[in-house]
């Protein structure tokens, strides 16, 4: 009945592939670093997809209750362990957990690995590293890490959890003194770890506050798994997404722990009682913090690319309005296949999906050079590069985790209808992704860390003074071939970011010089729309400096409380526009390097440089305009030529769509979508999938008799 | 332990409400309308709060599966019926029931009420009417309305599902010819409606195709409740929100049905197989859609009062950041209460929160406007005023239902952590709510179908030509007291709004002058800034329907492919600008009328004011600036006096804004949010609840004994 005329939709996304300008596998080698790396990960999906638990399609995980779904994750945590995979594929594989698709988020082994295991290398001396670090990586115990407190979240010198030191027992007492201290949100606390580094306000007993320490801390009995005395634990709820996640709870109750189980490579109280701190530079132990944020702008693309691929490719297959249906068509089963037009083909689609297409490149590339600059940090050790370091990665986090969060919105919102449908994979992309923007620092309150370093910049002069000069220009970020794909060229850009700052901070007081080329070569131009976005960032800076140093002159206001109160709007649009001028540089700077390096066919690159131009004039269109015509660097006709060329740009780059989003390489396996299909067939997985629904187990429902059948015949609507 | 401090927390609130500047339950009665529709709804609110089923907190609705959660629902509309409400009440009721907040969102029922009696009522003959309708009204019948389809939405003309007359049997065959052509997402559907009102192309007995009509369908056998032969249905499978609606999928094989089934007030098929079409005027049928609309804009403003009264609420409760702790601070468990802020003193919190307090407001008084002149429509039946009705109910629909979706989100965001616990009740509201950005008219789709009268406005000429001119300057909108709050003021604005860009159309090629006030007074001015607003609006018109007309003659593109295809982006920033526009002058216009009609106290109406000077301010910081820069309607030095005035603005509107949101009357049981609690007792109420979560029934999870004991101390990570 019908289903024969389905094969048709294929033939849309067939169509759509064969009038690519480009070869979409050559872009997905470039993007993934080389050709090894691409069968590598093939090889592993293959093994994952042929396993009867892993390869399962897991759209109807949808219809398990989060208790299933917990359980379920924990199962297919399991599996993997079991498949024992060989050291080279362990890489792979940790890159296909993360990425969120092949395997799911899974309870707390990412914590435990990710924060659990780390910490105790970065905090821990030799000693305890080797007591616990063997215990931890064979899962003889299970970590988690217990930082955010109920009523605490953000600022951490705040944190209420106490830790008291007593000398006669050689114990550290450890206290949650109120209900907002009680630890909150850490996930795997719940139901699964057995151990956490609780941090804590320790007071040593000579009744001195000595910061926040980290405490190892037994949470639960290793035979029973039962929580030991004066520890309350659980989950804390449903939340949005993060079924699979048992977030967790600790109440501590005047619990206590050896001395030992301080993380003392940087503080030590000794059993007399004395404080110590260690000659270790601290300032590592941002190492973590960085490590954590470059993953995140590395997740942001990721969202990005599944959200877009869904979304192309539906909207390739999907087709709405068209002329009206003539009154001569015959009617009866033999109507002829609407002639409706893709809605990839409507413009008001192209100027929202196609922007987040190349964003997620862009951030792609981003994430790269963010990657590149952390590994020099990590092999130098060299702490005059973490401000500038901090700042970068901070802002790009905050931009890059907003950006993707509301553009895999926009994607759901793109497939119309069908979008809210768990078929259609976004709204579950949605809620395992927005929670970037508000952990490990949310978003705002990043912002805000990049303009302390930017308003730092400007006041620093135009010589690099002191720190962070030691990373700029480091030789090994430019000129050569890019050993992971384009983005090492990228990394340059990052090698300096606060220069434009530093010459800006020279002029406070001058207004820029107008741009002094005609419209058509602003609009014509990649390189004069990059200096219009650093020219509207230098602005934004300029203008948030000055608002905060007039409310501390005029005012009489302290310099925090005008930071805070009257001027971190302009400062947020500051970070901002500093964030976006850099992933637009980044992007240009991957695309030069791949030219360069002849990194591709020139079909290839000719494609990717198309989008490149249509990131960097989105990114004038939303973040130049009006701030230029304000400083009147940029002329009316100038900002009208920016947008027209955007507009006329969308054509070319919508032919390619479908080809720039199969270039991400995600399989069906990963995009866990019935929109998102690669082969298009939509609609019928559609019905396959309703009709696995739970509540399609019966034709008719127990409620439905208890509570509609006695009130039918005696309502008055 | 600790909890003895919680207190503290209700004190925030206690202090804010204490320096409002006014009574927030004056402004109530202003919003609500009169003191008597409050009264009534608090009796309500008080009688349903006391019943045991439908008084209960609901947050512990979200532990259920989604099964469980559509039987609750079921119950609870059993128990409304039950309640047997008198008359005056059903009214207030069935506001609460709209509302979401008071009771759910319920199975089918609002569908039967909202849809499928109102369309039997609009098309049903006399005969027809007296048939069906005391059988719905008593619910011995459940109605579905079955329109949309798997592969079709929007274009109602693109539906593939068939009727086919046959003479011989006096009946028609509806049939669904492809896998495309299944019904789905109507609500109710799946599991619930015994009924169906079916969307189907007619073709009758000579072949010819006679366009969309509706169709009568049983689909379940009253007494089993078992699907009939032919039809296939069922619920679509879980989707982002909308646990407790059956949304479902119908597929009919040649199912047979009377002739007298087609709802035949407008078009009939005789016995003999003629078709014929009846004299009333079709456009009649609009008056359902509009009336939805309506709704959804009134809805628009719900959903911004429900979040932003949670975000403001926690947001003075909250607190972050401050100077950091003192190193001499004593420690243990005497360590006083933090000093830290409120998250609602910084000034980006309220940079996003404030204007979206206000914008419910704005909202409030433009859904007010509509319905009055829905009213006007419904009294008169001039079908003249047909046209701008139509325009401005899908323009407002389309951008104010935009703006509450992503203004939800912005508040749960501003309640950091927590706002993704479904304790805070800010994931459910926005999953409830989005979905009125795509159903009844997807949002760019509604805001083209307004900039096709926008652009007829413009080509139309000043005096006013044909249709709509009747309802111009209506004698009943202006100078009179508000019967309903000042929403009726507000009205004027709507009598006619496209006379602006008439007057626009004669001067399409000329520049309109600059503004030529000063910066001091545009920012001081919110009349000065409405006039801002519209000439950005018009700007934007005279420039979409260039760009159109431009690719019209230069390419020799047909009309409609470049209105999709080359100008739809420019069209859809036009209506957008003009729904702005629009929202902001119904504001406005609320404001004066409640002021000319001393409708409150001094204080209230300042707090009013001051409100709506920050949403004008905060449009045209939004809508204004760069379009009337690149006009040279303004200069910089004006569209930075508006930020500079916006940003002055926020203190004033901070110190009010519990108030502002005690003023929407929404009790604990309406909010359902624990961070939103009337009292601020925040803290306590979250564990309490995470202690009830059904992951913490058992300290040990048999899925931990089976997947994960047997892995412990046997990894390699």
């Amino acid at each position: 009945m019908g289903e024969k005329e389905m094969p048709q939709t294929s033939r849309d996304l067939e169509a759509e592939r064969a009038r690519t300008s480009f070869a979409p596998t050559e872009l997905n080698v470039l993007l993934r670093g080389d050709a090894h790396t691409v069968e590598a990960r093939h090889r592993l999906l293959a093994r994952i997809a042929a396993d009867p638990l892993l390869g399962e399609g897991r759209l109807d995980d949808s219809f398990l209750s989060r208790a299933e779904r917990f359980d379920k994750s924990l199962a297919r945590m399991r599996r993997v362990h079991e498949l024992g995979l060989p050291k080279d594929e362990a890489f792979v594989a940790t890159r296909l957990f993360r990425e969120g698709g092949a395997l799911d988020k899974a309870g707390g082994f990412g914590l435990h690995t990710g924060m659990f295991v780390p910490t105790i290398e970065l905090l821990g001396s030799d000693e305890q590293r080797a007591t616990w670090l063997p215990l931890a990586r064979s899962c003889a115990i299970l970590g988690a890490y217990a930082q955010t407190e109920l009523a605490h979240g953000t600022n951490l010198a705040r944190l209420e959890t106490t830790a008291t030191f007593d000398p006669r027992s050689d114990t550290f007492e450890l206290h949650s003194p109120t209900v907002g201290s009680i630890k909150w949100w850490p996930g795997g606390l719940g139901k699964w770890a057995t151990h956490a580094v609780v941090m804590a306000q320790l007071t040593t007993a000579d009744g001195k506050a000595r910061g926040q320490q980290s405490f190892i801390v037994q949470l639960r009995d290793l035979r029973t798994h039962l929580p030991l005395p004066g520890i309350e634990l659980g989950d804390i709820g449903p939340k949005m997404g993060y079924d699979r996640v048992d977030n967790g709870f600790l109440r501590l109750c005047r619990v206590r722990v050896p001395r030992a189980h301080m993380l003392c490579r940087h503080a030590q109280v000794r059993a007399d009682g004395s404080f110590v701190l260690s000659s270790d530079n601290p300032r590592a132990v941002y190492g973590t913090m960085l490590f954590i944020r470059v993953y995140l702008v590395e997740e942001a693309s990721l969202a990005l690319q599944h959200a877009t691929t869904i979304a192309a490719r539906y909207s390739a297959v999907r087709r709405q309005g068209g002329a009206p249906t003539g009154a001569a068509d015959g009617g009866g089963e033999t109507r002829p296949p609407p002639l409706e037009r893709a809605v990839l083909d409507y413009q008001t689609q192209q100027t929202r999906l196609l922007p987040l297409i190349a964003a997620a490149y862009a951030v792609h590339f981003a994430a790269g050079a963010l990657r590149v600059r952390y590994d020099l940090f990590r092999a130098s050790q060299d702490v005059r590069t973490l401000p500038d370091l901090h700042a970068t990665s901070a802002a790009l986090k905050s931009f890059t985790t907003s950006l993707a969060a509301s553009g895999v919105e926009t994607c759901r919102l793109l497939c119309g209808g069908h979008g809210y449908s768990h078929a259609s994979g976004l709204p579950a992309l949605y809620a395992e992704f927005a929670p970037s923007q508000t952990y490990e620092g949310d978003n705002p309150v990043m912002l805000l860390q990049a303009a302390r370093w930017i308003v730092k910049q400007l006041g620093a002069g135009a010589a690099r003074q002191g720190e962070g000069g030691a990373a700029r220009d480091a030789p090994d970020t430019r000129g050569r071939s890019p050993p992971d794909g384009a983005a090492r060229g990228a990394a340059a850009v990052l090698a300096d970011p606060g220069a434009y700052l530093r010459d800006a901070g020279r002029a406070v007081e001058r207004a820029s010089a107008p741009y002094d080329g005609s419209p058509a070569e602003l609009g014509g131009s990649a390189a004069a729309q990059l200096c219009a976005l650093r020219e509207a960032a230098r602005v934004l800076a300029v203008r948030a400096a000055a608002a905060l140093h007039a409310h501390v002159r005029s005012g009489g206001a302290p310099y925090e409380v005008a930071w805070s109160e009257r001027a971190s709007a302009d400062l947020l649009e500051a970070a901002r526009a500093h964030a976006r001028y850099l992933l637009a540089a980044c992007f240009d700077a991957a695309v030069v390097e791949a030219h360069a390096a002849r990194a591709a066919s020139r079909a290839t690159l000719g494609a990717l440089g198309a989008l490149r131009d249509l990131h960097v004039l989105s990114a004038c269109d939303e973040g130049c305009a009006r701030v230029l015509l304000e400083s009147r660097y940029l002329t009316p006709e100038h900002t009208l030529a920016l947008r027209a060329r955007l507009l006329e740009l969308l054509p070319a780059v919508r032919r390619d769509a479908v080809g720039l989003v199969d270039a991400f390489g995600l399989t069906d396996l990963e995009l866990n979508s019935v929109l998102g299909r690669a082969d298009g067939n939509v609609y019928e997985h559609m019905l396959a999938w309703a009709r696995r629904s739970p509540l399609n187990a019966t034709h008719v429902l127990e409620g439905f008799e208890r509570h509609v059948r006695p009130i039918m015949g005696k309502c008055t609507l």
